[in-house]
């Protein structure tokens, strides 16, 4: 009863998949032309403009940001998608757990990149309800000064007039 | 710097771990000793009983019911662990995209049970944050009339007062 129930609007989504496509689609017609999009498909909600002028939909969105964040591209992804007032939770308590603000949160990508490589980043999703979507990150890498390591992580980023307004991640603790 | 960045607090979980087993014990202790427990381990949510006198952490709930549903005993869990006023939200528009009430959401897993036959279930997680925690679902089935299909489902579930409060699952679509 717990999760496996909504399998079968999963099933009504694939129906709808045409529909989204077209509404990826928008992100190529002309600029100006919204009529190309056509009415929005069930389940699928606009939740800003990607230009002044194309629509995107919270699809559009986390397809655009998860694909910078499978290219490994992070600060593009935060550059572009991030809204100024970005909130940052972490699965953890301490001074960093909760960071409100695109330079601290840009600030908490520096210290990691600066004190760990990273050999590979697998990037699940992303899986989308309403305003907000899930990516599963599996890491390959290797602390300053300790083991290699590979641990998995889920991210949940909720998004308000077309940009990322929080991302909350959700840890296993390593086990 | 986008889901990356907290990989380094899983780091400090894996530290923390053995504090957290340690309220796992508290399962275990005889009623009332609630000094056996000791103090919370840094990032260990108390968030209700377990039974009237043995506390539970948000780990112990979202361990004990994803054993469940990993052991494919969904009604259990959900008798267990859901509040009497659980909110379900599904990836989709519709009048069972939002259900309020234990009989409404009972309803729809016996709705599902009755229209699908499931082959196999494949859950991953608990990964927490604070009151929350998220499962990955990967399940095989076949819809009545329908073709077996494998479909994967992230379910985000929030925990108020030693309950699940709200499950919220997030879908690919079927992509």
């Amino acid at each position: 009863m717990t999760g496996v129930p909504s399998f079968r609007f999963a099933i009504t989504s694939l129906r709808t998949k045409a529909g989204s496509a077209m509404h990826h689609l928008c992100g190529t017609v002309k600029r100006g032309s919204l009529s190309n999009c056509g009415p929005p498909s069930p389940g699928v909600t606009p939740v800003g403009l990607l230009t002044k002028e194309i629509p995107m939909t919270i699809q559009d969105l986390a397809k655009k940001f998860t694909d910078l964040c499978r290219a490994g591209k992070f600060e593009e992804a935060g550059a572009k998608f991030w809204s100024d007032d970005i909130v940052s939770a972490e699965p953890m308590t301490g001074d960093m757990a909760l960071l409100k603000g695109r330079k601290a949160v840009e600030g908490k990508g520096k210290w990691w990149a600066e004190n760990h490589t990273v050999h590979s980043c697998k990037v699940e999703g992303p899986y989308v309800n309403g305003d907000q979507f899930i990516l599963r990150f599996e890491m390959d890498f290797t602390p300053k000064g300790k083991q290699r390591m590979t641990m998995a992580e889920f991210g949940l980023y909720t998004v308000k007039n077309g940009k990322i307004s929080e991302e909350r991640f959700y840890s296993n603790g390593g086990a």
